[in-house]
């Protein structure tokens, strides 16, 4: 426990230390059923943030929102049947409704393929319709075995892409697309370094041809699945008969993909940027990137404090000044736990000198600026110069904890002395997936876009190795 | 039928002539469960816009925006008496998940008081704790009888704000303050003129201590609850135990409210605004204020259509080009369904004169303007004209439609041949609702804040008048 915070240490126990950090900065709290938690207004205010980056991208590449329901009636949803395979054990089945037993039970929503599909055959008549690119922002629910806030629940939210083609070679161009919009998300937005790459067929998703994915690594070394895109070819348009008249008029099943990430994405932030003073927001989703600490509420103070505040909320920084009555100790605790990026102090003795006090989140580091008209400019360069680091500080992270491994034996001893992403070569065969899943609750993250070939064997069975496959204890 | 348009005549038959438009406009959509529909592109953006502009009234009034759980367990719900009276009967419920029956049903979310107070009365502690002021975006089930697209489904969307206020006075503030900017919504985004006022106790919701209400009247002379505000006093906070240590440290119940508007604001905006051609929006909440029609494809009118893309957007002005391989007729049928509220026409003749042609969605006026550099301001002015000519026209209609009544007599004779906002003295006994609601299936609207005497006796029983009531048929 760290001293006056009532928060475990990072490296003592990292995941008390995370479920203090989401719960003290306001990201995330339970509600009064299992697995089911409630989005508290940072967490909302950072999913807002995250859409607002992700629907100007969408937007930009065609893609236009719509809602679908939240229940799906049995039947539609067993139509894919690897779809209902990977789905039916965690589904929430309403059975009652006015009164009444119904007919026919009602899931609520685990994913929406089934009803876009049946939109989709509804909608999609000629090649002139085509492509219908929807996307839908919305929860889903899970029954999960096992839970935690943000990264396993029974209830999340997330985004939903669904789209429809008329050609392999567009539809496949498209799950590139929103992979590579992720990849922007996490990399420049978030300051989180990831490995793009493709899933091994195993860990494909259910009723998908393949799956890019986007894999991120946490600070205690645990590997997450940060973001997937899904190339379906035919394998719903079939069942559900989404056909379109071509060019020569004839009849042709569509190609279709979707793509997702979640509110787990919440939880990527804390686990990557997180130190034991709570979270530390990269500027670019930070809701507020400065806070502004009048040291005492004097006419003088407060008066600077509101000029300070208005010159950056010109220069589009957001900002907000904290005059509730508690002391500047608390304050700066507080807003150390929600991670706001930057701090400006304003008291009396600086003012006197023509400075105030800054303290950026990311290393605590103390200095001063003085108060004129480059303080805007000024304090630009310093969030661009926290949001460069904090990826830099990320991303060698990240190369220290990936490690190379050419047997079982070096693959187990990472794992169990030094937790990180696995590089190891691979034969392609399932077996050894299966093998190593048993030996060491590990899957393979994904084949990445970069293959190398280290070695001629596969690190598992010694076989002729096809692909480099990365390899992970994963959320 | 209205010719090589497919859609029923808005006087002819206004139920077919409402169905056909919000699908036909890209609004609403059926799925394959009853009562559940899908919010199609057009209806999701303009969805959209409303958050956009109540979510930036909503933070500069201090609020902010959570995510609650979908499932709420059935003893939550029955906390509260008359809540659970009002809702039990609409509820859909959940009996199954993960493959086994649950100890307890889960009813899919009816609205979320519970859930909010259940949060408040764990996360209120202290005066220094409030307000607390927290909303959010999601959408709700209720199990009715009777469906009709975005007017009353079994799900609809909506935003539900949730307050906790340390005093009465503060908390019937915070009513009065939400719907006001319901009313703004209203009349200046929208376009919509509203009477304002109290609901009579019967009309209140189930556990409000009063309800505010913002009501509004569609073309057909039918009246819509369009946004309501509700002051709970204590009725929560006791049975939730949402308590608080005041300054003086003495235990006190927190006051309380909610308030919120639905996608029924979607039908409100086609049934106000709509004709025989389709959906007219109002500019200030269009997704595409100005749609750019290029006769033909020639490589002059192409460039033109650019730069004149260009120069709006430069000006904020939201437009888009249509260069689809369709003829310029059925763009210009298409784009008049889906109401874009200018439509710029660029044609080779036009530019040999130096002007392009411009149709406003309104009035279906055709005018011609130069093309030089004053294009944008032009148009922001014609966008601020339609803007002003909807609410004047909607607003002359209101008023033509609403009436006097003095007597029963005088009431039914209204409601049989020209429906509309009917205008009344009333005791304030709730026999006569009953009476009048028994005898022409009408409702008090409200007791408008603007109070009259127009009469000294109830319309109904002819006692001694209290208050003016609106009255009228309701959807």
């Amino acid at each position: 426990m760290i001293k006056n915070k009532e928060i475990t240490s990072r490296d003592e126990n990292f995941a008390d230390w995370y479920t203090n950090i989401v719960q003290k900065a306001d990201i995330v709290d339970y509600s009064s059923i299992k697995g089911f938690n409630i989005l508290a207004p940072l967490g909302c205010a950072l999913w807002e943030n995250i859409q607002n980056f992700l629907n100007k991208r969408f937007k930009e590449t065609g893609h236009q929102n719509v809602m679908m329901p939240v229940l799906i009636p049995e039947s539609l949803l067993q139509k894919e049947a690897d779809h209902i395979e990977g789905f039916a054990p965690e589904t929430a089945l309403v059975c009652e409704a006015g009164g009444e037993k119904l007919a026919e039970k009602l899931c609520v929503r685990p994913t929406s393929e089934t009803l876009f599909c049946d939109y989709y055959s509804k909608i999609v008549k000629s090649h002139r319709d085509l492509p219908k690119k929807y996307n839908q922002w919305c929860s889903v629910v899970r029954w999960e075995k096992e839970t935690r806030p943000l990264l396993r629940g029974r209830e999340f939210w997330w985004q939903e892409g669904h789209t429809v083609h008329a050609s392999k070679q567009e539809a496949e161009e498209e799950t590139m697309q929103m992979l590579k919009i992720y990849q922007e998300l996490f990399e420049n937005v978030l300051a989180i370094p990831v490995i793009v790459g493709k899933k091994t067929k195993k860990e494909t998703f259910a009723g998908a041809e393949y799956t890019l994915t986007v894999e991120t690594l946490m600070y205690n070394g645990v590997t997450l699945q940060s973001a997937t895109s899904h190339y379906f070819g035919e394998n719903f348009s079939k069942p559900f008969n989404i056909t379109f008249a071509n060019k020569e008029n004839k009849l042709e099943y569509a190609k279709q993909t979707s793509w997702g990430i979640t509110t787990r994405t919440l939880g990527a932030i804390v686990m990557v940027h997180g130190d034991d003073n709570g979270l530390v927001l990269p500027p670019r989703v930070a809701p507020n990137q400065v806070v502004i600490i009048p040291i005492k509420n004097t006419e003088n103070v407060l008066k600077t404090s509101k000029q300070v505040e208005e010159a950056l909320k010109k220069a589009d920084i957001s900002n907000f000044t904290d005059t509730t009555e508690r002391s500047a100790g608390f304050k700066f605790a507080e807003h150390e736990m929600k991670g706001v990026p930057v701090r400006i102090e304003i008291g009396e003795k600086d003012l006197e000198a023509g400075v105030i006090t800054i303290v950026r989140r990311d290393t605590l580091q103390k200095s001063t600026l003085p108060l004129d008209e480059n303080l805007a400019e000024n304090i630009k360069k310093l969030l661009d110069d926290i949001q460069t680091n904090m990826f830099q500080t990320a991303k060698k992270r990240m190369e220290e904890k990936t490690f190379t491994a050419y047997s079982l034996e070096e693959m187990e001893k990472i794992i169990s002395t030094t937790p990180g992403f696995i590089k190891t070569m691979w034969c392609g065969d399932q077996a050894c997936e299966d093998k190593a899943k048993k030996k060491f609750a590990i899957k393979s993250r994904c084949m990445p876009f970069k293959q190398e070939k280290i070695a001629d064997k596969c690190a598992i069975c010694g076989k002729e190795a096809k692909y480099l496959v990365i390899w992970g204890i994963q959320y």
